[in-house]
């Protein structure tokens, strides 16, 4: 059983509540809370040497166990509220350390203005962080991974392909997401952070569409090792969304006079039997598998 | 830095919201939710070879990690919604002993109307499930660890020292604290998951206040291996509670007629220059250390 199987495996086996408007299956669960606004609650378990090295710097551990949490209240439309902290700490490593990824975690819900409203600590012999997350998102301003429609367009934030740079010290697209449901109506949306193929792959798999993307387009950071890594590696947490035309006209618009947010569009959403296709370079058609990091 | 240290230094080290009405430091977090309701906002971690041993079985595994959680809910006089569930899941287990897992997930929430509405995978090297909880109290109803009064009476809710028994089979208070809410103002709860001893402690220091309970009066399990059990061992599970002298009468006389929930009178808040007193046989006063589970 896969990831992806154990999701599917969890979500069939599971009834669902009247207060409860999404629940498995994408970004973040969606419930009912007051008569203009939704709460979102997600969890992201971060587990060393899955994760992190042992040596990575636990700063930035503690930072990156809150962001990708961000991410995915981002990925909604969301804005992030408030986080409780579970840490599995190894006794051999010093308070110092701990105290480090208290830092990290403090800097970033800062940085965010999120509450901490909870913790738990155990001890483990390897260091486990995992975090959970509430939002809040205005019922108008909600996108879910499974609507995108037909004709489409296909864009992404900033550059893909720093993942291997990136890694522990993103900064979750908030902003930039709360611009993009305010300015325009977004379809559908997703964060990155698998790797384009694969969050491509499941955004259209949730909405039973196939996509277009084009190789010429894809905002490959020059910092890439190669495209490959932009297409593949994941870790970047940019936002991947989809617009109708008319929308699409609008947000560059605005786009137009502020200069922000970034984005790049990078394809066209089309009928499920069209399937995931990549335009590679001479027009080559392939077949996009769903590729990236499956986390078993 | 030992766990109350730790959980100390996340409190102070952090800033509170408006939205948020109790933040980290009691058995779950309070925050603003609709015109009559808080939300309850907890998380609990469970790791192989620390809470569990590689042997016990999936099924009470899964049950266990979610009921800690319902105890929390239970705790501050709410009830359970929905939880979001992380696994850490080592690879060379079976994809039946995954299913096992989400069978005893899914068992209690269907017992306690819970919907599970996330859930993030991941391998590890050792089994770890962090559940979090979202649950709901009408304001009227919400109890806190930190608001006991002086001339307090002191309350469990069934018997102690099963804790080696229940272990990961115990089914949280919520309905006895339901009852107890609805039937009567509780002044202050806490659940009893790391010993009586140490958890009495908790929520006298949390209400700056003393205790003094009596030996006499620990109803004890018959299957309790020692009295030492009752007040140390803990993982019972039951709740701890303090009533006004005129609610306690209150709430014997609903308990005379309906014969539930099973409660037992054990002692007295006292001023906090009292300190914590444990009178043992023949009245000898002795010192409450705060001895129990401590995570590390």
């Amino acid at each position: 059983m896969n990831e992806l199987e154990f999701i599917k495996y969890m979500s069939t086996t599971i009834k669902g509540k009247k207060s409860v408007v999404e629940g498995i299956g994408d970004d973040a669960a969606v419930i009912k809370h007051t008569p203009h606004k939704y709460l979102l609650f997600a969890s992201d378990m971060l587990i060393e040497k899955v994760h992190f090295l042992k040596s990575a710097d636990p700063f930035w551990v503690g930072w990156k166990a809150v962001a990708v949490n961000i991410s995915d209240i981002a990925a909604m439309g969301g804005a992030p509220k408030h986080i409780v902290v579970s840490i599995g700490f190894p006794n051999k490593k010093s308070p110092a350390y701990l105290k480090r990824i208290v830092k990290g975690i403090k800097t970033i819900c800062d940085k965010f203005e999120i509450s901490i409203v909870g913790g738990d600590t155990n001890a483990s012999q390897n260091l486990i962080i995992d975090v959970s997350i509430l939002g809040e998102v205005e019922k108008r301003n909600l996108v879910k991974r499974s609507t995108a429609k037909i004709n489409d367009l296909i864009f992404v934030t900033g550059s893909l392909g720093e993942g291997r740079f990136k890694h522990l010290k993103f900064t979750p697209r908030v902003k930039e997401a709360r611009v993009l449901v305010e300015k325009c109506k977004v379809n559908s949306m997703i964060d990155i952070s698998d790797g384009l193929f694969l969050d491509l792959t499941r955004l259209c798999k949730a909405s039973s569409l196939g996509a277009r993307i084009y190789k010429s387009l894809i905002p490959v950071s020059l910092r890439a090792h190669s495209v490959k890594d932009a297409l593949e590696y994941g870790e970047d947490f940019e936002l991947l969304f989809t617009l109708s035309i008319k929308e699409a006209k609008r947000l560059i618009r605005y786009i137009g006079k502020t200069g922000y947010p970034p984005i790049s569009l990078i394809g066209e959403i089309v009928p499920e039997r069209g399937g995931l296709k990549f335009i590679a370079d001479e027009g080559k058609v392939e077949r996009i598998k769903p590729s990236g990091y499956l986390h078993f």
